[in-house]
């Protein structure tokens, strides 16, 4: 049933299923390049073999969410293909770094189900697992998303609704093997703000935009094996525009935000997050970060940021993220709570 | 003579005239990397190492069709740099993966000509020749083109007319040298359907479509090194649009293709094709196959798709490839006709 | 202070200053394919690791210009965040070829101050240089940048106009280690022109013309990590236009003079550069050299070519360079002065 062209409705799914993604795929540093060609990523640890080295690795990785996309890319055509919403992300966390030559491939498990009350669409809960070559775990990440039912007539499941973490509990946020930033130099980064110098409640402007093209934002989607028909396809909407993947605003507020957070070099974990609005060709992309914890881990030199990301369009510095309703403003395109790694 | 600016004309063509093209090209990881960023391929055999490593190869070759692109890119200059249409092709053979490291060449034998008798214009056959830095062929392919003659004074050549063959006999389709299926599991592909599960007439729709970027097709018929013109620059049509090279829209169906192909893991072989329309940036390019033909090969576990592979615009599901007249409609952009390689 | 986005003002500057940029950088065969996605290259060294060690190299390395890109990119923060405009190069040197792994680093020397008669912006004049992973310099260059002043009361700095050579020196005109062209063959590249075919005066026009691209441009510039606003954000210009970053055209038009010099093998020196106009998306650059001068080098089958490199947009053939008063025509965008190395 995987991999299916058609994809699976609301009711083909049951609490407890396993779905084995297609296609596995191997990384290179062909994707590292591109990488840099899609987004304004400066991450030191990224960038250079060197500070990967002197940081505890073996060899720079592949990009943290790089990663994330490809895992993401490969559950699509069995958990979102159908989708009308991808409504949120919870206990995300980057087990492994992932080196060029490294082969991925990805499953989900089915953790909840909620037919809504129009009797049209559902809520699937799953949990996808990325893995190596070797078995190991390199992400999971738990996401949800409302799912057309095929046939209206099909009963509703018992309702699952999972008890998922409001955020990754420090001591669970993974660090990888050997990471040591007691050598760290910001000279790398061209910034001196290390751990000690961000608090809860800092709010950080990042200072850059950028405007998105339909060449590029397809391009990164497909380098990710995501093949949602929305995103590349213009008479999947009754507006003729290709709705840009939520991945890719993430990606770009991420390196975004090395104005500001230059010595941030890891995302270890992925609290929540939503696309709060849809992005297309010719929006502005600007982003701000709000601290929301900080952190010791149990790491060498490595301190831990808990970090609110939001990417806006057309707009200015950092304001609010709701209206009076307690809706997400029209402007805003992602809200986005992760755990990062930096240098203390 | 060969990669002159202005390259050749009608009358500088003789039947066995030895064209030795430039310039030799080392494929990496970036150009496999930028393969999948370019088209929505999915081939469990190109994506994946260690599927290519359990299906008898060293590891994940270039994909057959970047491999064509290329040879064809190098021949561009000297054969159809004055080009007026790209007839046909025939008696195509992929003899050997091509992988990140090895270092392709080119070159083509004049085996046909007629001049038309408008005398304005001639038809040139070639055979190309691709090989890697061991002198081993890798592909070599017919094709044949309409050239305008730089001097309309210039004796018509005695007329030659190349005997080709309808179809690669199945005999002649090339197993690459260890490929095994008998361990090809389709959980990689996300398809149970194997060799057995097609049959002569069948028709496959393969669901999704993309819409084409100039950014995109530029930056893919650059990769080739194919510098025709009319590709590039707005000024080399009346009309100031980029004429979409043939080989992006081939290279786009057959990775669209996945959706009911998923398990057709290589092209081995070209019978022909015919680009039947112009393709132009804001078209959305959509296919579908017809199974001509089943076939065994030797090789373990190998089985052999004759496919006809069509690529439209702007439409639903297949239809008429032609209208009364017996002409390909308006909507067809691309008849391709080739021998592929999936699991028994 | 390095790489703070504010950037520095034209008072944060003083003569001696040393400007240590982020962020270090691996390259890799990734870079190599996006490079030739981006600009129709087909230099023989940088496409083929067999003409690379026929030549003397262990492979083929980067491309000369993709270097200087990552190189100059590394400055910007530091050095061009808030400049009005980029003035001028001069004693340009490629000391040493990069290769795929290599990790490149960048520093500024602040060598000349000037602050304008208008009293709200001066003129930075620094000398920038590359290293590699081991130390070794792999570039150096000297250019000079109006800057605006932050403080219009800050006090006008010490006048140090440094003396800049009109060119570099032949005997200055570095020659990698090893290079050897006795045995380049010309059919690698499909022109028989060698060194002893150009003279001084000689104009070659360069035939064809590429149409710029939005995602392109700004691909290629975030491949080299160049963050300058200008090029990426429509709310940067009044006219709502992302101006095009002139390295892109640099490149483009280099790439473009395979017709006509398709034996220069490597850009060995830069004498001197401007560019002239503004280029955006839309625009058709195409490309004429002229041959400055000839010269010999002490390397084995090695010569020189000063040439001017000159990239016009929606032109003809080669043209005049500036109008009656002296200034740039409008529709140039890049005068280029280079020293560039072709088999004798």
């Amino acid at each position: 049933m995987a991999g299916s062209a058609a994809g699976l409705f609301f009711e083909d799914y049951s609490v407890g299923q396993q779905l084995h993604h297609a296609v596995p795929r191997t990384v290179t540093a062909g994707e590292r390049a591109l990488y840099t060609a899609l987004y304004p990523t400066r991450v030191a640890l990224y960038s250079s073999d060197e500070v990967a080295r002197a940081s505890g690795l073996r060899e720079s990785p592949i990009e943290d969410l790089a990663a994330f996309h490809i895992v993401f890319g490969k559950s699509v055509p069995d958990v979102s293909r159908n989708a009308v919403a991808n409504l949120g992300y919870a206990e995300g966390r980057f087990h492994r770094p992932v080196f060029a030559g490294d082969t991925l491939s990805a499953r989900s498990e089915v953790i909840g189900l909620k037919q809504n009350s129009n009797g049209k669409t559902g809520i699937v809960w799953v949990r996808t697992e990325g893995q190596n070559q070797h078995g190991e775990t390199v992400i999971d990440f738990c996401r949800w998303v409302m799912v057309r039912k095929r046939d209206l007539d099909a009963p509703a499941p018992q309702t699952v609704v999972p008890d998922l973490a409001g955020a990754v509990a420090v001591s669970d946020v993974p660090v990888p093997q050997g990471l040591d930033f007691t050598g760290f130099d910001t000279a790398w980064t061209g910034d001196a703000r290390r751990w000690a110098d961000y608090k809860t409640g800092d709010v950080i402007d990042h200072v850059d935009g950028v405007t998105v093209e339909d060449a590029e934002h397809m391009m990164a989607t497909r380098l990710w094996q995501n093949t949602a028909k929305v995103h590349f396809d213009r008479s999947a909407r009754p507006d003729g525009r290709r709705l840009v993947y939520g991945g890719h605003v993430l990606s770009m507020a991420r390196a975004l935000a090395h104005d500001g957070l230059a010595n941030l070099q890891m995302v270890a974990a992925i609290n929540g997050g939503a696309h709060a609005n849809p992005c297309f060709a010719g929006d502005r992309i600007s982003a701000w970060s709000e601290v929301l914890d900080v952190a010791e881990t149990g790491a060498p030199g490595v301190g831990a940021l808990r970090l609110r990301l939001v990417a806006v369009k057309d707009e200015g510095p950092a304001g609010a993220l709701r209206d009076p309703d307690g809706r997400y403003r029209d402007g805003v395109l992602l809200d986005f709570d992760y755990w990062g790694l930096i240098p203390v």
